[in-house]
């Protein structure tokens, strides 16, 4: 005998679980679908190469690598962006520029195992590809806005920044070269709080003066015509402050005349985003009333996705929804499902010798558009009742003799308790749609 | 740099084939769910013994097998039937029997690449746990039915047999004990025909006659009242034998009452089914029109799912369908789709200062339930229409100061080439659904 049991950080999800998150994928695609990003798919292993050379050295050392059968050096993927890059690298003809593409599918870290991280987990990936347009900034954030509206999330905040802001105004305080252990630090702040980033910025050799003018910089957030004219002295920092500056007022203009309600998305000068290839726009989305879970989509602008494969620069700006964390946030919110079973009515089979029958009965009820369960036993009906309460049936419909002689069918809902009688399978299933 | 490439036998999905697949994989999960199955997951990764017990020795030598981060022995999941076996032993309690469940997720083997055999690839699994009712087994077929309706393929057959009939008629014939062998053997007929399974059967040791009765056995197939008339002789070989039979009968008394139409199942003893596990009716799926690629939806009833993690009998019976197969046949048939967004209308952007206004009308027609790109730049429309038709749009709307001021809209379809003006969005919107 085997033991029966997962892998430490890796999960099954049962039917309540399934269901949630399957339900989530098909409203997060039909949004996607509706602004014309495409779904791609990529192999979950890949040669380590392809891999090894985009990660950082804490990924690296997370990697599932091994050598497969024919002694090759492979690895499982660990996000969706570098089989991305090797995608668009490889096809770039048979695509055609610009390129909008989503993808949903797992990624593997082996992370060390803590509460709500797993080392397999599913990334919801939007990203729009070949162009420089500030449209398409705008656009990824108006899919994220719909794809948590689809999704019935209403109280989120957009955080935005720019990194053509912070870079030009660590440029103007001649601490340029220091700009990536900048962002790693103040992408802390929100975990180690204002003192500790204050402290770890002169850890890493800034003048006090600099610290407190860095610090001052990302307490700036707001939304609004006020608040662009309070940012707008950092202008004169540098020219790619200013240009910063731009591209977020460009993108307001956009945002503002679509029907989106400007409570979802601010400017925030705090948000860094740990990662090295982003180059423009920024942002992290928090739902506000579980903001301690951090950011449920983040993502942004980069300019040289294919970097590792090819000379060609490659712009494209994009997003991830990390669909097990947002899933986990929405049952914090709404409790966990408990409804096991994608169908609405149990036929409930009271005498073996009309299984026959139960199940053209069901039949009939599936292509009236009901989503049917027929019982594959006769037993008592309590018995069956106890099925459906367990299994999270809405009605129970029992089936004996008396049903089929009389053609009266009954229908017991199971959350009200009621019982309904029906003299034809039609408006019985007119009740239920 | 590095090589943009991927492993030999693993296969990117540009979107022209994701959409297809995803499509395929929405209409087949929809199936499922009206017949009360429900979704499950289970990860990609697991302890390499709960894997390696039930595969063959073959699949064995396939696996991708390594140590992790923390030594353990692993491997990614050859199939999902030993995944669902761990699964019903691990939360027996929590999903409560009987239990329907699907699951479309991929698999890994590490076989020698060749032609349409891919290392990596989705199965699509439903299965009824937990009953030994005849309904059951009646109810997968109907599913299979349903599934390649919604598909919209009409032109199949399933093959039903029954491993009861073959394995008495064994029985009778006193080589009972070679049934695993003569299995295997009679599985490959259709590749090697007939003659060649003799002379293999007569190699591991049966008797020329008891041969000759085998394969006049195996040769019987049909349907309806006169093929039972026909078989019922065999009855009286073995009781084993009269209750494959008469399972056969009873499945066949539940599909004539459904509304299915006859030609799509027959009764063929020569369908045996390689893997070890099954007892009891086993089934293959022919398309018509292409039946050299063979079964693309296969399985039966197996009585003991889960002998290796717990002492407990749990019967079941399910079915297969591989997905990336069943595909590809579709793609022999009607031919590859070249359409690569899933975007109807493409609005073209005819001047970079009209940016937002295209976002607006973009916003406003998916509100009214269109699904529609906006061009992120403003371009020549000659490019534009270029884009489109390489990217397989069926409406182009050309935007322009034009048709903003006088809010007239034009849709050219890029199919026809006829080119219509709308005074209303809405007008534009209910020309399109």
């Amino acid at each position: 005998m085997v033991v029966a049991r997962t892998l430490s950080g890796f999960k099954d999800r049962l039917p309540n679980e399934a269901l949630i998150k399957h339900d989530t994928i098909e409203k997060l695609s039909k949004t996607f679908k509706n602004f014309g990003f495409a779904p791609i798919e990529t192999p979950h292993l890949e040669y380590a190469e392809i891999l090894v050379k985009q990660g950082s050295d804490e990924i690296q050392k997370e990697l599932y690598r091994f050598n497969d059968h024919g002694d090759r050096d492979v690895a499982l993927r660990f996000d969706q962006t570098v089989p991305l890059a090797r995608f668009v690298s490889q096809y770039r003809n048979e695509l055609g520029m610009p390129f909008k593409r989503y993808a949903i599918g797992n990624v593997f870290r082996g992370e060390r195992a803590q509460k709500g991280r797993y080392r397999e987990f599913t990334q919801c990936d939007f990203d729009f590809i070949g162009t420089y347009s500030i449209g398409s900034d705008a656009e990824i954030i108006q899919v994220i806005v719909e794809s948590l509206y689809a999704l019935g999330i209403d109280d989120f905040t957009i955080a935005l920044n720019n990194r053509k802001i912070m870079n030009g105004f660590a440029a103007s305080l001649g601490i340029a070269d220091k700009i990536e252990d900048i962002l790693r630090i103040v992408d802390k702040i929100t975990k180690i709080g204002e003192e500790q980033v204050s402290q770890e910025l002169e850890e890493i050799g800034i003048a006090q003066e600099s610290v407190a003018k860095l610090i001052d910089f990302i307490s700036k957030n707001g939304s609004g015509v006020d608040f662009f004219e309070e940012i707008a002295p950092y202008k004169a920092c540098d020219a790619l402050t200013k240009t910063g500056i731009e591209e977020l007022e460009s993108i307001y203009e956009i945002l503002d005349l679509l029907d989106i309600d400007p409570k979802h998305y601010k400017i925030d000068f705090s948000i860094a985003r740990g990662l090295g290839y982003y180059t423009g726009v920024v942002y992290e989305t928090t739902l506000n009333r579980i903001p301690s879970i951090g950011s449920v989509c983040s993502g942004g602008r980069y300019d040289n996705l294919t970097q590792n494969f090819s000379k060609e620069l490659m712009p494209g700006v994009g997003a991830s929804i990390g669909l097990d964390r947002l899933i986990a946030a929405l049952e914090e919110i709404d409790g966990v499902s408990s409804r096991q079973t994608p169908a609405k009515v149990l036929i409930a089979n009271l005498d073996s010798n009309l299984l026959k029958e139960c199940y053209r009965i069901g039949e009939k009820l599936r292509a009236l558009g009901v989503a049917v369960e027929v019982y594959p036993e006769g037993a008592k009906l309590k018995k069956q009742f106890s099925y459906a309460n367990k299994k999270g049936h809405r009605y129970v419909m029992p089936i004996g003799e008396d049903e089929l002689q009389k053609e009266i069918y009954s229908l017991k809902d199971m959350e009200s308790g009621n019982q309904e009688s029906f003299d034809s399978l039609q408006k019985l299933s007119d009740s239920l749609l």
